[in-house]
């Protein structure tokens, strides 16, 4: 089943990289205004390349003044073969701080075979990586074993809105037998993987409100009651001593994942003691000892307060009695559970449980739903089958416990399997400094995807 | 008992206000660097008036480049009667946010009744009532009727730092009967005011930490220590739901207010729903309900968390698991307890409520005592009866949640009873914008102090 695609990838590796280098030269740090033009710079070069493979239809999907662009294309004439949609995205984090880079972060840079740049793992080296997929084909055969969507994004990293809206409005027009999004990595090198789960995610803030301003802890302490005292009784009450969640109902959605997962994770290599220590760096874990740290990050929902401030926290001391305190409080969910309906519960709670001498002001921000992968579906297992053929193992299943909201909508809006996987390494420092790509992980990544085309290709559409 | 000084300080009111509002021109930040040259500037404007009205021994004292100056001055020409050593401060409070400020903070304006300038109550107004009643006594006279040392101070309002190494190091050049410190004020409008009592303070900061660094809390969450919910389970631990202090001992050396006292409170005005909703301005108080809101605030220890921060905290969102959270926490001690005692109950405890998972490091940053006056000791009565034949009224003994160092180490280095006393209102806008002085008052003052003066000069010294 192998093909001239494969040879084409072998003999092309080196101008392969040299066009990733191009591609990651460009700053398109999506958060920050002053690179908005760098992020349309990186949508220009993934509609130039795309129409220069000869996909069709290529076209730069404008978001407006606030927004950053799509880029869409297609190829459509397999007939009676899948459709697969390819989802990764251009922009890029910010880079700071800077003087924790080896190599400056937009000169990619090798070293000890892995490439350095900002966005090498994160996501521009992984999106290339179906570019040169279809390239690769289109090159030699003259067309692809599937038909294919392209539809990258430039503002993951920030807000995501656009993508969100336009899949929503143009859900027919998406329509595919299963969504790829290369925008996850390997549990560990040689290990190839497959998320089988995102969490999903409520942002909430708390403001607690005692006194009407700020007073003198010497004239009114003992009597007025202090904000900060109160947000912390709130907050301890959100959890028990071991890190389980009290809110009433919080785990009532909460199934079991199913055992082909829970086996997967069983084999999987895990130190609890390395991760505490070198992972965590923390004297210990939290969470309900009856479930592994794995079935805790990946399948259990959690709350975590993100950020709190109230009074004074400069330097030296003002013996203030606080008037308002705040926190930032965020829940992941697993599938199953009602984004609307937690939030509810959480945001009741808390009032329940503040004290009657405060006022609390409980705002959601977001809330999103978690999702689930049906790793039966045969567009799955042809992935699976093709990670074994080139890794030479199975994959493993994992779940992670972060949240990519547009799986979730391509679940949803699209009604397609989405398949949840990718070739950085737990060590790519994505988000961080001297963020990197494995340029073996690289090459056998265009690999994997190509005979993964290719199976999928063998399947009904 | 009257005398020819009380129609001085009648005829020269006009002149005197004059040059108090001289005083009160000079911007005397003691906390800001850029004001050190005026700080010095009201040292120079007090030394010259304490020697044109013919005090003795007049100098200032320099602290060195990180201090501001102390004034000294004396007359000590009345053999057999008492020492009283006069303290005020002329440094004053920053004027932050100066658009609140209907005039100027440093030129005096009068409107209905009130002279308002920054200082002007804490503490300059209150200084110069001293001041005028020396010159009221050696400019017709031409004697005071006690011996008088005078120790002015120019830190105050930042460290406090000068004046405490001077009196412990010049105890005996200080020796007096009495320590009278005008940097008080009335309870309200025409009740005369001696407070029998300051707080101590405990200054402490706690730090939390949970993983080596902050972590991504979809990666992380159920199986990570966060730093924000360990400190707000150790904060919440530190009270009951009512606002009394866990702390095992806390209490125990707490002793009850003498009847004097508690008669004196059971009979000041004091409307408790008022007080809630238009002094405090919040939904209820805090407290241990066996003792009314003036017991809980002079006579009771209390514990406040002044700030709190971890985490993040900016605009937006960001999802970590903070790795580090601390939070400012200070004591107020009652008269018997011991601060360094104090201070290791609460290190103690903190230890020991801090979960399994965290680091905890408490530094306890002061501890300094309580004070407590003996109100029958002669040299107090005295002016209790100054007050009642100048207002009218006997004088209200009141306790003073605040802590003013410099008046313990007067009672405990110099072994001396300290009359703790001034002629501020309630709304004289002390550290805060609009800062004023009843003019009333501050005629009344001046009259008062005199009267002090001539009723202590019947007491043998």
């Amino acid at each position: 089943m192998f093909n001239a695609a494969s040879g084409y990838w072998t003999l092309h590796a080196s101008r392969l990289l040299d066009e990733l280098k191009a591609f990651l030269r460009i700053p398109s740090i999506s958060a920050l205004p002053a690179h908005k033009s760098d992020v349309q710079a990186a949508a220009d070069w993934v509609t130039n390349k795309l129409t220069s493979i000869g996909m069709e239809h290529v076209r730069t999907i404008d978001g407006g003044p606030d927004r950053h662009p799509l880029v869409y294309a297609d190829w459509l004439h397999a007939p009676d073969k899948p459709t697969l949609l390819l989802y990764a995205h251009f922009d890029v984090q910010p880079v700071d701080p800077l003087t924790l880079w080896t190599s400056p972060p937009f000169e990619p840079t090798e070293r000890n075979g892995k490439l350095f740049a900002r966005g090498s793992a994160d996501d521009k080296g992984q999106g290339f990586i179906l570019l040169a997929v279809l390239e690769g084909f289109l090159k030699t055969a003259g067309k692809l074993p599937v038909n294919i969507k392209v539809l990258f994004e430039g503002e993951e990293e920030s807000s995501g809105e656009h993508i969100e809206e336009y899949v929503n409005k143009h859900a027919a027009e998406l329509g595919c037998s299963a969504a790829v999004v290369l925008d996850c990595g390997m549990y560990e090198a040689g290990l190839p993987t497959i998320s089988t789960g995102l969490r999903g995610l409520i942002a909430a803030e708390v403001t607690v409100t005692g006194a009407s301003r700020d007073l003198h802890s010497g004239e009114f302490g003992g009597a007025a009651p202090n904000s900060v005292q109160s947000l912390a009784e709130i907050i301890a009450k959100l959890k028990t001593p071991t890190g389980r969640v009290r809110i009433p109902g919080f785990y009532k959605q909460v199934k079991r994942p199913d055992k082909l997962e829970l086996d997967s994770w069983a084999r999987l290599p895990f130190d609890e003691h390395d991760y505490c220590v070198n992972h965590v760096g923390a004297a210990g874990l939290i969470g309900d000892r009856r479930y592994s740290v794995l079935h805790r990050t990946w399948a259990l929902p959690t709350l975590e307060i993100n950020g709190i401030t109230g009074g004074f926290s400069g330097d030296g001391f003002k013996t203030v009695i606080p008037a308002v305190a705040s926190a930032k409080i965020s829940m992941r969910l697993v599938p199953d559970m009602d984004p609307q309906a937690v939030a509810k519960l959480f945001a009741d709670y808390v009032r329940k449980v503040t004290p009657k001498h405060a006022r609390v002001d409980v705002k959601i921000l977001s809330a999103s739903p978690a999702m689930r992968v049906e790793t039966n579906n045969p567009l799955i297992q042809a992935c699976a089958q093709a990670y074994k053929l080139t890794f030479g193992k199975d994959p493993a299943y994992v779940r992670e416990g972060g949240s990519i909201p547009i799986a979730g909508t391509f679940k949803h809006v699209l009604n397609a399997p989405v398949l949840l996987t990718g070739f950085t390494l737990p060590d790519c420092n994505m988000h961080a400094p001297n963020e990197n790509l494995d340029l073996a992980n690289f090459h056998a990544g265009i690999q994997a995807i190509g005979r993964y085309f290719t199976l999928a290709g063998e399947l009904n559409g």
